[in-house]
């Protein structure tokens, strides 16, 4: 089965091709936040250069969030077009998952982030379990100071993973009870190919249009509407775009 | 400190720009063995997508065998030509140490082998330390039933790792005295990027002009001609090309 990944959900931008758990070719860069303009030519690269024609694919598998707003709606949105048109199965997988699933150590806890400023990140807490991430703790928007209360749960040793790990490294090692272990930087980039792996054996969703990024928190304009607008019922911003 | 790293030392193709341990950009392929049309175009994609200019490189950083005669003579070649327009520092690094850089689990042993035809394996053992592969037997142009005795002297999990590890796995299996340990597949792929982050703390050549591969065994020509010249000293294939 060939598939196409993307990962758009933050700084870096990753795309692969793969012919089930063979990787034909994949790019990943991590320069700047013109995803707009670079990712259909990443992807018209990466699919020439694995000689696969776009109607050869039979999913398409997207990073679905947490990560930046404009991040998540480029991937999305780019996957979502394309196996549309395509008439392919759309497959969405937790951005964090991508980033734990660069660690195949078994058994071990993975606590992959992402920067939400302000003292808050995304995080969730992985197993890695028959080399896959496991999901153990749910991904979330939290503050760290409450991030590092339930990690400190946990008494065995910790991986963190993400390039905005550092920033936050100080206050998470003070409340945690066990080893915190910082993962190699070539393990902060998601990997496409990683991202494939995961979804290629995962339930596509079942209606392409209703598929959403997992934002998990509301953007400025959502928090301003909702607050003017208390009784009515909150839609998810992206189906209005 | 910006690099730029390549490995063709075999079926894939890697390329990497990294800007000290960040990730600039990085495309790896695994369809054909057309290196000599591709990598260039990829290295020129994968520079305009991190948005460095040759002239900023500081060095280039190759894999340089053991491999495939025809994909070490093109990396190495590349490499040595840009380095030497650029006047860059030129870094070689074994293949084999590449793939077992792809583990970082603290004191593994790691087998990376490549398929050298006629139940031979370019092999070598090494132990990840303070994340970084650390070379315990040589890497070695070898049988697979004298490279299974090498390691059969170890009693501690051995992590295999390369995309001709399934062929020999059974014999391998059968000699050691301990557990065998099947990398993921995306493992099996060399990264340019871990090449990159591996070379850039490494000492350059000193004379990038006398920089040849380590093939590890002879061509076939050259045996040919070995066995007509006996009296003659063997000087380096690809100092003649």
């Amino acid at each position: 089965m060939k598939l196409l990944a993307i990962d758009t959900s933050n700084r870096p931008l990753s795309v692969a091709v793969l012919d089930d758990t063979q990787i034909l070719a994949t790019t990943t860069t991590n320069v700047g936040r013109n995803h707009s303009s670079t990712l259909l030519p990443i992807i018209e690269q990466a699919m020439a250069q694995a000689k696969v024609k776009p109607e050869e694919l039979e999913r398409v598998v997207v990073a679905a969030g947490p990560g930046s707003y404009t991040g998540l709606r480029i991937g999305v949105t780019t996957a979502k077009t394309l196996a549309f048109t395509l008439n392919k199965a759309l497959v969405g997988v937790s951005s964090l998952a991508v980033l734990a699933g660069n660690v195949v150590t078994e058994g071990q806890l993975v606590a992959p982030l992402f920067d939400a400023r302000r003292d808050n990140v995304f995080a969730g807490l992985y197993r890695i379990e028959n080399q896959r991430p496991v999901n153990i703790i749910a991904d979330q928007h939290v503050s760290v100071a409450a991030w590092g209360e339930q990690l400190a749960a946990y008494n065995e040793p910790i991986i963190f993973i993400g390039s905005d790990v550092d920033k936050y490294a100080a206050p998470l090692q003070q409340q945690l009870t066990t080893q915190f272990v910082r993962a190699q930087p070539q393990f902060d980039l998601p990997q496409a190919a990683v991202l494939g792996l995961m979804g290629r054996t995962m339930t596509p969703v079942s209606e392409i249009h209703n598929f959403v990024p997992n934002y998990l928190r509301l953007t400025q304009a959502e928090r301003d509407w909702q607050a003017k607008h208390p009784e009515k019922e909150h839609a998810p911003y992206v189906e209005k775009i």
